[in-house]
């Protein structure tokens, strides 16, 4: 497999589980959190499919295109391992959805990152919600969702409060 | 349609152009271009399915993935509108397959660019030879070739000398 493969099962993937996550979260109306802007690909990918739910973006600096950049209300700026447990206190366990592509090059990195993140996130779903990442997570509670159609394993995970 | 989906439509198609390029010029031995190295993930993709058939890169400056880069002797830097004329000098109408993903936002200045840059990569072909191309090119005696199957049309583009 050539990295070129791995990145289009990656993407692949990470859409059929947002497609799938948005659809299962549908009921719940509590926010959706991206961890992440990147390029904003993703963003945009939320932003036409989820409908009356909020979108909150948390990045160090936008950097994203013009087309998926989100309003200054909506981007919660700074390291995440200060702004998620400030999040927590402003929202509660209240997400409905929280998506994040750590998407380093680095994997043993990546890993390391998942590790730290994971009891920051755990958290904030509300009870019902979704959270889909490209990168194995360590929650204590979540339970491991299968993946829908489409999505090859462990190019993506999903886990359910 | 979200950014994602074009992406990944750009990205599928962008193999499945490849990797039929790659089978149909399998038996004319001119080296193989890429015009633009990125990440590295095109480049990886070739360097696994191209038997027999030198890999020349062309960039400004090598900045992609410790997997996938190029051999100093097979890097070739500067920019292109210098060293594409450079490498018709030096190896003649001889490329068995060129690919390009010029890859910016901004579409007008994608196109602007392969207006200005088709016209140095017409000569280099081998005859047979095929130009694969993430963006449409201007060519003056190019055949335009019909994608393959799994090839979304507008996201990708395959010429014939």
């Amino acid at each position: 497999m050539s990295r070129l493969d791995v990145f289009i099962d990656r993407m692949v993937s990470q859409r059929a589980c947002l497609d799938f996550a948005i659809a299962e979260t549908a009921a719940l109306p509590g926010p959706v959190f991206e961890l992440g802007l990147g390029n904003g690909r993703t963003y945009h990918h939320l932003r036409e499919k989820v409908a009356g739910r909020d979108i909150y973006v948390f990045e160090r600096a936008i950097a994203s295109h013009p087309d998926s950049t989100p309003d200054e209300a909506f981007a919660i700026l700074g390291d995440v391992m200060a702004t998620l447990p400030q999040t927590l206190a402003r929202f509660g366990p209240t997400a409905s959805l929280i998506h994040a592509d750590l998407g380093g090059h680095n994997l043993a990195k990546n890993d390391a990152f998942a590790r730290k993140v994971s009891p920051l996130i755990e958290p904030l779903l509300a009870k019902g919600g979704l959270m889909v990442s490209s990168d194995r997570m360590y929650f204590d509670a979540l339970e491991d969702r299968p993946l829908p159609p489409g999505a090859v394993p462990g190019r993506c995970f999903i886990y359910r409060k």
